[in-house]
């Protein structure tokens, strides 16, 4: 069996998803589509609208064949560490290509920025530092060494101001890093942008816009246009469950008291908390009666919005710097749902995968799937929080048969 | 000016309280009564049930002239601890005499106790160390060798089975160690013992037995004939502004969070945290979801419940024991409230006063207080959360004026 992977967070999965499953699956010719997905917490430091049982479901029924879990380590990670560990799991897991989306749908600018940067590496850093001594933001230095380095010759490079295009990217990098025998496949994303909202003329919308009309509004109604039905209907049963979606204001009290709890010192403890930062976090968290008021007191032009939220993501978790940064790759494969088909390619390559399989955690001792453990506890304690309900024993769930 | 010195906690203010107030001014001919006051975390590892201003208010208005703050570091400190703490204070602030509850009301036995265990320290030591060696436990083994040592001559000693003369006993020996010109008083306790409920024939019910009553009822009335009017309004002016008392349950989702967040190995940050108790406490957390279900699962005989509801009251806090454990003595005289002759007393008193008083916190950078800021700020929090009312600035408020 053929097996295509994708890198997702379905947070949640919708049209434009659908669209890219369904075509990654035509043009690599594939019986199978392989998804690493994200679980409680996200690329951009946010926790996710719902558990990952429900989007694994959504996923599952919308095209999906095997939904495995990109550890904390790596979902919350910047773009090329989140990368490597997302495709090094679709290597382990023996995929024959890997799709991703893109703005323009065109691979070529992809490999030629990767040859780029890999043949002119000295010259790049070099570049970056001297931006970055003068004053420049670290991101934006990185943008005009890459400018500049772009005019060497007339090949077509990437538009890396899209950050669609930094994940495939880094994507590519880190295949090509770990020299895995796995053909990358671009295609291009339809309509929306990664920042735009609901369009009224259209039925695809980013996960972002659709985010943002479900907490404005208030109601599911208005985004059934934009998501698959399977999708529409997970929504609908969490929202019966548990009262409410989550975003940062449904875990600000948490969020607010974990703060709080520190002297700023050894808030240090936490990636990317330094230069001071330490005493905004903690004034700020005294006043703040709002995550969002918290967040434009903390907000400057030294940090970006991604960064700190990403820094909020780990102190409301717990998980240290240190305990972060003892990894590299993924040490094992932890699966959260397949279908008929998702299950009949694990059994022709169970015997040959180079990462053990986790179906339950039970007894498990690996330090990294204790951090998974750890963060999907402290994300259902916050919805118990919010909600008065308790999502039964997470952990200790069976993968999803679909 | 004459003063005699008191240690209370006030939680709330009763009348056996009003009793030792009003005996102990008139026994020692004093024109001042001197509180040091244990500020939002008692001995016994539980948050006071009303703020700490709400009980200088009780005070101030039943016969206690000054109150002032017994730092966090001592006020949740053991038996010894505790009692340095506040008889230095006390001594700081030149009180002539001091006066405590016991159970006779007769001080020869304290003296004689104390002077026994000075004088036969390393016998005591011994025999302590023997009985640990045998597996009973230490504070049991406490009592063993000092029942021990009271068999040397037909002197009167303590009963130290009692919580009150233990305390008493405490304060003896912290004067002696600090060599204090400060003349020792004990009032005999009426009627409610210590663990004692209210009694129906009584208008004496110990501070336990009121609290029990509170939560047990759920309204004010039933303790209404055993506290004074004035301790009474405070509470009912508490209960209208948060619509609730604070206790353990009250905090739990928050300690349970906080619990959660943590890897076992680094929860031994915390004070008495050991001996694989860390494992049990996490355990217990994600499973538990009220505060009395989670202590009758971690409750064994190796931990007395007061040392359990002490750990966890660091946890809350985010207190460590290295911060906790680098001070010996208090720094500072923290005014919580006054009356005019407890102003003029200060003012008589003030230029000769061996600590600096400090009557609003601002800018002052000492870690010992910042210590008290954090536990006020964060049982502010807990306050906010469960009755979403703020606790306006605790720590900017101006001393109370009576």
């Amino acid at each position: 069996m053929k097996a295509v992977g994708i890198v997702v967070e379905y947070n949640p999965f919708h049209n434009g998803h659908f669209y890219h499953v369904t075509q990654s699956k035509k043009i690599t010719n594939a019986d199978v589509v392989v998804a690493v997905m994200s679980g409680p917490f996200l690329q951009r430091g946010e926790p996710a609208l719902v558990s990952k049982w429900h989007r694994t479901k959504m996923a599952l029924r919308s095209g999906v064949d095997l939904v495995v879990e990109l550890p904390y380590v790596f979902s919350t990670a910047n773009a090329p560490l989140f990368a490597e560990g997302a495709i090094y799991l679709l290597g382990a897991l023996q995929c024959d290509a890997f799709s991703f989306g893109s703005e323009d749908g065109i691979l070529e600018p992809f490999l030629n920025t990767a040859d780029l940067i890999e043949t002119h590496f000295e010259e790049y850093n070099g570049l970056i530092k001297k931006f970055v001594s003068t004053g420049i933001s670290y991101p934006q230095s990185l943008f005009y060494a890459y400018e500049q380095l772009k005019q060497k010759n007339g090949r077509v490079y990437l538009d890396l101001s899209k950050p669609n295009n930094i994940l495939g990217y880094h994507y590519i990098v880190a295949a090509k890093k770990f020299n895995l025998p796995i053909e990358p496949v671009t295609i291009q994303r339809i309509q929306a942008n990664y920042h735009d909202s609901i369009r009224e003329t259209s039925t695809i919308a980013s996960a972002t816009g659709i985010r943002k009309e479900i907490f404005q509004k208030g109601h599911l109604e208005a985004i059934q246009p934009y998501v698959p039905d399977a999708s529409y209907q997970e929504l609908a049963e969490w929202r019966r469950q548990y009262s409410r979606f989550v975003d940062w204001e449904a875990f600000w009290p948490l969020l607010r008291y974990a703060i709080m709890r520190y002297r700023p010192e050894n808030l240090k403890a936490f990636a990317d908390v330094s230069e001071g930062i330490e005493y905004a976090l903690i004034k700020h968290a005294k006043h703040s009666q709002t995550f969002s008021e918290f967040m434009s007191s903390i907000k400057s032009k030294r940090y970006t919005w991604t960064r700190l939220q990403r820094m909020l993501t780990h102190i409301f978790t717990g998980i240290t710097k240190e305990e972060l940064h003892q990894f590299k790759t993924p040490t094992y494969i932890r699966l959260l749902g397949m279908t008929e088909r998702g299950q009949a390619y694990l059994s022709e390559r169970k015997k040959s995968l180079e990462l053990p399989m986790i179906s339950r955690v039970g007894q498990v001792k690996d330090p990294m799937l204790e951090i998974d453990i750890r963060a999907s506890d402290i994300y259902a304690l916050g919805v118990e929080f919010f909600s008065d309900k308790k999502i039964d024993g997470d952990y200790k769930l069976p993968p999803i048969r679909f």
